[in-house]
Order: C-alpha cells, then sequence, then structure tokens
C-alpha cells in the first residue's frame, strides 16, 4: 500500500532508500518496490523482532541534523537487539515527514545507511508519508533458540555491570553549544550512539539477564531488577564518568548524570560470579570497558551506597524535550 | 528500548496491548515486555514483512472513531500481504499520541484486537510514545518460497480482474453524515475496510501479478502494469458498481467515485487466459466478487474504453484529507 498524499513517495523511495541490489548472503528475497518483502532466514535460527519510534521535541530538538536522525532510529533499535544477544539482519523504514525536502532526505538517509552497512542491515521497506516529523524503525535479526539474553534472568549473587560511560549523551545533548574537544566529543556520542553489538552477543550463555539503558541508568536498574523479582546493592562510587564528562561537571553532578541521563544506549547486565572472568574477553570482542556497579539480592529494590551510606538518590530526571 | 517521554507506556501497554499469553501455535517464542520479541518460522517458509503508517489529518480524518483506527492500521498491512499471497502472524505496533486517553486506547486497542483475532494475528511488540497521532504497522507473515504474487508478472493476453466493488469507500468518507441504511453501509465500508486475505492467497499458483488498491484503480491499474512492464484494453463498462454506491451516485459519478477513489483495499490482478476457469473456486473460497476489467497488452500504457470509444479520464482525484 502506498498513499498519494506521501509527497511523490515512490520517486523518493527509490533516491533515497531504494538499493540496486541487494548484497549477496542478506537472505532478502524480494527488496524495496513491491507489497512486501520476502527474506529467508536460514534453519536454526529464531526471528527476533523490535520496533521503536521517535518524534520530533520529545526524543529529539528540533534542528537535530538529519544525518544523526537517520543514525538514531536505527541505532535505538539496533541496541534493543544487542540487549537480547541478537543479531540484526533486515529494517523496515517509517518516516513521517512535513515537507519533502532533497537535502533533508540525502542527509537522513546517508546517516542511516552508515550504520545499516556497518552492521550488515539490509533495509526491505517500509513508507514514506507527509506528516509531523515522527521516525521509525522496525528491525530484524535472528539469535539461536533459547539463546536471547531476557530482563527476567537475574539471580542473587550476580554481579551487576554496565557498558562504557553512560552520562555522556545527556551531557552532549545539554552542551549543545560547547565549542571545546570535549564538549564536541560528548556531543557526538549523543547524536550518534554507538549500539553495542558485538558486547550483547559476546553476552550470550555468559549475562543471566540484560538490556539497553535508554530511560537513565537508575530507572533501568530499576526495571531489570523488577523484570528479574530481585533487588540489588549498588555503589554509587563504582559510576564509570568518562574524563570528557568530568571535564564540564562536578563530580557530584557527574554522577546525577550518568544515573538519569537517558540516551545512553549502554548494556546494563548481569553475571553469576562463576562467570565474571569470562568478561575480560566480552570486554575484547566488544570494544568498550564493563564496570562493576554492585551486586543482585533476593531482597527488593535497588539500594544505592556512597562512602557506605544509602544515596539519598534526588530525582532530577532529564526528560526528552518538548 | 522504552521512552520516558512515553506517557507511562509500561501502563499502557500492560492494559492495552499486552496478552496474558500469545496463542499456542502462535510460534512466538517471547511477546510484549521484554527488548525485543522472537517468534519461530516453521522451515520450509519465507518470512514476508510490510509496514504502513497513517498520520491523522492526512489518512484519516480527525475524529475518526478510536475502533476504526486500530482496524484500519493492522488491515492496510494486511491487505499487502494478502497482495502478495502471504499469511500474516505477527505484527508490532508503532503509536504516537498526543495525550494518554483510556477510552481511545480502549476503542483502539478492541478494533486492533478484533481483526486480528479474526486473521490470526499475534501483537508482539511496538513503542507507544507522546506526539502528533500516528499510527504503524509492521506486519510478519509467512510465504511458501517462490510462490509469492508480485507486481512484475503480468503478461499480454493475461485478463485484468478487481475483487469487490471499488469506489465505496471514498463514497462512505464523503457521505460522512448520511443516515440512511446505504450511506451508512458505505461508511462502514470507508471505516473498516476488509482485507481480502483469503482471496489473496486462493490467487497464489493463478495470478500472475497482483497488488492491492489502495490510490484508486484507475493509479494502481497503471502501477501494476508498469512494473510488469504491458498496458492493457480495459472497459469502463466492466467496472463493478454496488447498489449502495448506485443509489448516491449517477453512473458517471459512481465510475468516476471507482476510478479515483483510494481506500478500497481489494485487489487488482492478472490472470492467464487458461487460468481464468479456476476463478470460480476463488471467487467461493475468497467470499467476493471477482470482475474482469479487461485484456493486458504488450502496448504499454492503460487504454479505458467507454461504448468502444476511448475514455477520457478526467482526473478529479480524491486526495486524503489535509
Amino acid at each position: 500500500v502506498s498513499h498519494r498524499a506521501a509527497l511523490d513517495e515512490a520517486t523518493l523511495i527509490r533516491r533515497y532508500f531504494d538499493r540496486p541490489r541487494t548484497p549477496a548472503g542478506s537472505g532478502v528475497r524480494l527488496g524495496i518496490g513491491d507489497d512486501a518483502a520476502i527474506m529467508r532466514l536460514p534453519p536454526g535460527w529464531d526471528l527476533v523482532a523490535a520496533s521503536d519510534m521517535l518524534v520530533e521535541g520529545v526524543h529529539f530538538p528540533r534542528g537535530t541534523p538529519a544525518a544523526a536522525l537517520g543514525h538514531r532510529v536505527l541505532a535505538v533499535n539496533l541496541s534493543d537487539l544487542a540487549a537480547m544477544g541478537a543479531e540484526p539482519l533486515w529494517a523496515t523504514l517509517q518516516i513521517s515527514l512535513p515537507r519533502p525536502r532533497a537535502a533533508w532526505l540525502r542527509d537522513f538517509s546517508r546517516g542511516l545507511r552508515s550504520l545499516a552497512s556497518r552492521t550488515d542491515v539490509t533495509l526491505v521497506g517500509g513508507d514514506t508519508v507527509a506528516g509531523p516529523l515522527t521516525l521509525g524503525v522496525t528491525l530484524l535479526g535472528r539469535v539461536r533458540p533459547g539463546r536471547a539474553v531476557r530482563r527476567t534472568g537475574a539471580r542473587p549473587g550476580d554481579a551487576l555491570f554496565v557498558t562504557g560511560t553512560p552520562g555522556d549523551a545527556v551531557a552532549g545533548r545539554l552542551l549543545a553549544r560547547g565549542r571545546t574537544a570535549s564538549a564536541r566529543r560528548l556531543r557526538q556520542r549523543f547524536l550518534y550512539p554507538e549500539p553495542r553489538l558485538a558486547t550483547g552477543r559476546a553476552l550470550v550463555g555468559i549475562a543471566t539477564a540484560m538490556l539497553d539503558v535508554s530511560d537513565g541508568l537508575h530507572d533501568d536498574v530499576t526495571k531489570l531488577l523488577a523484570a528479574s523479582g530481585c533487588g540489588a546493592d549498588l555503589e554509587v562510587e563504582q559510576l564509570p564518568l568518562s574524563a570528557d564528562l568530568r571535564r564540564h561537571a562536578t563530580l557530584r553532578r557527574a554522577r546525577q548524570l550518568a544515573l538519569t541521563g537517558g540516551d545512553d544506549y549502554e548494556l546494563l547486565f548481569t553475571v553469576p560470579a562463576a562467570r565474571v572472568s569470562r568478561l575480560g574477553r566480552v570486554a575484547r570482542l566488544g570494544g568498550c570497558n564493563l564496570t562493576r556497579l554492585g551486586t543482585v539480592t533476593a531482597r527488593r529494590g535497588a539500594r544505592w551506597h556512597l562512602d557506605g551510606l544509602p544515596f539519598r538518590f534526588r530525582d532530577t530526571t532529564f526528560r526528552h524535550f518538548g
């Protein structure tokens, strides 16, 4: 189905979202251009699907570069698959766009394609319509039966880890006009989040529970523990803070940003004590630091500590724009 | 990934889009509630995917009943799969919604679930965010390898057919306030389009090309012929007009509506002369009339005739709202 109001959809799709040939080995039997796409999943794999939308003024500020949006709408979905330990394969794209501007579409398409190409994702279809700026991707991938890492598997005694340096993305968003090299790097972390696909895959068979940090570490730790029916003792001192973040924030503020800033798309996961020694290899394969924040407990609730005392968490939530 | 701006997304999803148990035999290994859903396609099938969005003020008028929108956003995607001869299985839902109104969500969810249940579709995930009213579904299904009916297979000598009675949907949209029984039936055809799934599947191995009529018969005939590299001689007299449509429109006007009104979601397909005799069974299985409009030719272009003379097609296009 295509819609006439779709700002000459056919032309746009041909120009920016079509691919002359789908890459060999992509499993795509029929790509963009018919009523639906057809793909073949090899035997011995389950199908994985994630769908995330981004709305202007809610998930990104007006004026965000089109290339960053093309990257982001795919990255947030890749992050979901990373958090299952799955491998991405195919994406469909949904764009509602106020006016057909060729320059915007070219940049958006470049941002999307660049990340898709690096992560072996083939764009197989979608819909472009006239409307308020709203972006969505449904990402399909594969995982070996029974091997996906869910949110529900954390057990008392497991160590709780996070990848990378949370807080950078929100700092980059707040430093929209900063001109220093560190401000630019933080802004890059906000505009071009890097989904932790290699880390997620390396954690299959090691992590007992996993999710990706989109709402902020504090809320997402609570979410993972609730899904697993556990609690945890966690140490604020352990929060991995980047040098760039520390350059722009006091220690107290940096910790707040790391706990409450969303849009990090780092992975949060739990590992039984006996498997912690295997994380060195995971860190090498994934190319990012893994930091232990605390230990899962049978007693419910996330208990954060600082200097051995209960940490009074001030909810200075950084909501999305708008 | 879920977003904090998402109007207590977790609660909404639990209340309206969760399902306590996914039906046995649905192939769903992990449904709504984790970072991604996991499904299993049985061996010997290819995966089919379609993605369509609907934007308020563009694809449906403000004030359209929520139940009709829940039905429509799934129906337009089902129609895409019908046009491939595929079987639907799983859907992810993307909703951007200005305010979380429980009554709206309840009705929307009812409309969606009612059609999903009738068509054996399981909702496996999605995203609910705060923003302008925009609805999207990515629908996944299955088809036997090499058996999908594409747009490209029409050949000279094939007969060109359409299902049902096109023009009803646009008449129903125009008769938004009509109180007669026929006006109500036409409005129903606009608000609750019935995807031709059974007909589409029955046409596998019979039709050489197929698509669903969303932009209007005239434009979509042209699209099918262009994709197949053919033309056709077509007779305006053959247009199947419903009694309800004729009650509200002159013959001339009814034909115009049938040719240019969008949103019919009927199927348009071509069949080699030698297989036309098999269409009686298709009509019975699909429960809808099949009407021959003309014959495919090697000479390019759609040539419509009326009373043996070239039909001057007046382009009184009925664009989407807005």
